[in-house]
């Protein structure tokens, strides 16, 4: 592709048109980047790497003001022409449409057009699977589970009875769903009685999951993610939680049971969230936190137990201060006790 | 079912004896809960909703003084009659006992009576399998693994060489056990030889353990869990940890090698554990802590490092005040400086 | 083995040469230790179990003073000379190699000698795989991967598209290498664009990586995992990561994208990384730990937001003291504002 079809591809304007015909190969960041890559600038902290970057053309805002060495392509959005310039460059294969001969399907199931089945992956009955949804080697789909269509399911993933995922649901390898949610009534020997886990696990349109998650069924009713979360790898959703539109959750995070989590969260790396609460819109968690106690819409929050994201800062930093402190206040009190 | 049935079966008492013949057909909290459905209370923070549930009737305690708009079931355990309720109203399907014709057997497996072995399993040698266990699709038992009666392995469950199961053990989806335990002999230049895991995991009745739960065989002897312990997803056992009867490990707790936990436990939600502790009977710790040292039995701790609960209740709740507090000190030396 | 083999193979002295016919059947710890086991003692706090072990024999440090009820050898390392006594004693039978009649083998994949491919293990095209690897049963190694001679790769794992590894590296169960990377562009409409992750990951030789554990491959280029590396089970390494030689990343570790983790570092148990930082070279961060910032080689560090090891340990004490300290300084408030 030459830098005047990228421009022309994503409404970009080139502010050195006579560098169109420039061959791009590639996308790379600005340090990395050679003399056929493509390149962005999002973050003005990088601005000096415009000096010093060897790419054939850089991604800024339309009013971006900075030098630079190399051609610049003005997009209302520079990190988002970065993404589709690494869609159209790197093409992902997509394997070609087909029912291994190993997949092993129960009776009744519903196959969409053009569906993948990878080798050895076992489809319970009943089970329907939407059109073009592309299911890799080794994975179980228990009875009565249904896929949307253009669903990407890597290998190892484990859909337990009557789960349902919605369009376009991206499950990376190891992802299991439905697992039965950890739920017992203590008895007074000590022992616990299983409560038995019923409900299911629904997932909306657009939602990704990552490698090695694990999302529990509701005992009763059902555990839901609603469309266009992004859940990352190795996190935790327990039985009867329900997580709004378009949150992120970051690896390693872990929900107790019946939490709701509102649109637009962000719950960062290895966030607890106790059971039974409600995290409201647009809520912000800063990595390790530990929620305790339900939160408004659009509350920035730290610490363990969290508190304000403000307050947490403050009182992390004036931590540090903590032992110095004790031996003032030994200071002060040994003359005010003169 | 009728009303009068669950109370007979149940023993329970029912408070209007003229609705008795009133249909049940489902089971539901006390919020969502329709005319076909039975609820329970048993947490008295609840109590309000026995106004406004819509549920055929509820399980109460038998000395519950307070009003409802329906019939009420009075029982010694009402969360426990909401339980097996539950298994009545929601049986769920067990497979019909049979070895499927692409699952691998070693030579010299032992398998009880009305075994199920679901699709694309993997059975080492000398595998001994008890009466009446269902073990799902890719699961791979390496050799010498022997398993109890009655248990119950979800989908791509590994365990291996030599590990053993009791009666009535649940693993749910993609458990590890037996995994070799992290342990290295540093090396003068830097690098970690490897101490070879010749040990295994030993695991009591009734038993559960949660999706993606990985236990760690002992270096030399056994990993060890007792009887009626429970363990939730993604939780990380290291080597010749042995944890005792009916404790609780909730998700993502993780601990360190050659520590001991006690009966009737319970560490909540990523709780951290280090190596070569003793914690006692009894003891709970909250979500998020980390025990650095052992603890008494009885003991209740909380926060990182972990200390006694009731302190780190006054600790985190003092935490806030400490940006004010190192202002109030200031003034106070400027005051006393005077 | 005689004790006088044993001590002939290593190196050592065994200090009274009369007991050298002395049977040696096992390896076991101080305390567990019968007249036929081999023992050692590396750690002086345990020094005293030498008056009372069992033991046939114990290794100790050339220089070592104290008595003991046994035998001594004595040897530069006692606890290497413990593992390989472990391996003489305990050893692990390697498979048979063989490829297993139901392992799926893509088009022009390259297979050393001697290597081993169990059950319905599945490889997919243009794979290349080392002489003597062992790889278990129900693995997917989708297209393109290489991996390196005399590695063993335990049950359940996924190797992603092009991921390589180096020689004698160890992945136990249900690992998982090269899924996608979690990188969004966010929309001006609160959706989440999903960025291609295209680059792959990169293990060095030598690594091992324990069972769950899941390494993301990078978004452009590579996720790397240098030389004599050892990562514990249940860890996330995110997208473009770069971990240095003979580092030590325990249980549940979780690192943000882009992080640079130098050689010989030490991160324990759940310690969590921020994204984009520089942890230097043998820096050890204690457990549950979170890294905020970049850290120079050298550094010890604990607490949430991590702080100089030493002052980490004086602001946790001072901390249990923090509700007193309030109220002592509402007393000197109260005299002083007299």
């Amino acid at each position: 592709m030459r830098l005047a079809d990228v421009a022309e591809r994503l409404g970009a304007t080139l502010d050195c048109p006579e560098q169109g015909d420039r061959p791009v190969l590639g996308v790379a960041p600005l340090e990395t980047a050679t003399a056929t890559d493509i390149s962005f600038l999002a973050n003005p902290r990088y601005t000096a790497l415009l000096q010093s970057t060897e790419a054939a053309a850089v991604f800024v805002r339309p009013d971006f003001q900075g030098e630079a060495r190399c051609p610049l392509l003005r997009v209302p959005h520079p990190y988002l022409a970065f993404a589709k310039c690494i869609e159209w460059f790197y093409p992902q294969p997509k394997p070609a449409a087909k029912i291994h001969p190993t997949a092993i399907l129960g009776t009744d199931v519903v196959l969409g057009a053009e569906v993948t089945i990878g080798a050895y992956t076992v489809i319970g009955d009943r089970v329907r699977i939407g059109d073009r949804t592309v299911i890799d080697s080794h994975c179980t789909l228990y009875d009565d589970v249904v896929v949307g269509a253009d669903c990407r399911i890597y290998s190892h993933c484990a859909l337990r009875e009557r789960v349902r995922l919605g369009d376009r649901v991206i499950l990376q390898n190891s992802v299991v769903l439905g697992s039965d949610g950890f739920g017992y009534v203590p008895l007074p020997d000590g022992r616990h009685y299983k409560i038995p886990q019923v409900g299911t696990v629904v997932i909306g349109n657009d939602v990704e999951i990552g490698a090695g998650t694990t999302i529990d069924r509701a005992t009763l009713g059902e555990t839901t993610i609603a469309q266009g979360t992004k859940i990352d790898n190795l996190t935790m959703v327990a039985h009867n939680c329900a997580i709004g539109e378009n949150s992120i959750l970051c690896a390693q995070v872990g929900l107790a049971g019946s939490t709701r989590i509102g649109n637009q969260v962000v719950l960062a790396g290895q966030v607890g969230v106790a059971g039974h609460l409600t995290i409201g819109d647009r809520t912000v968690v800063s990595a390790k936190s530990g929620i305790s106690s339900s939160v408004p819409p659009d509350s920035r929050m730290g610490g363990i137990p969290a508190m304000d994201q403000a307050l947490y800062l403050k009182a992390s930093a004036a931590l540090r201060q903590l032992p110095q402190l004790l031996k003032r206040v030994r200071k002060l009190e040994a003359k005010v006790g003169e």
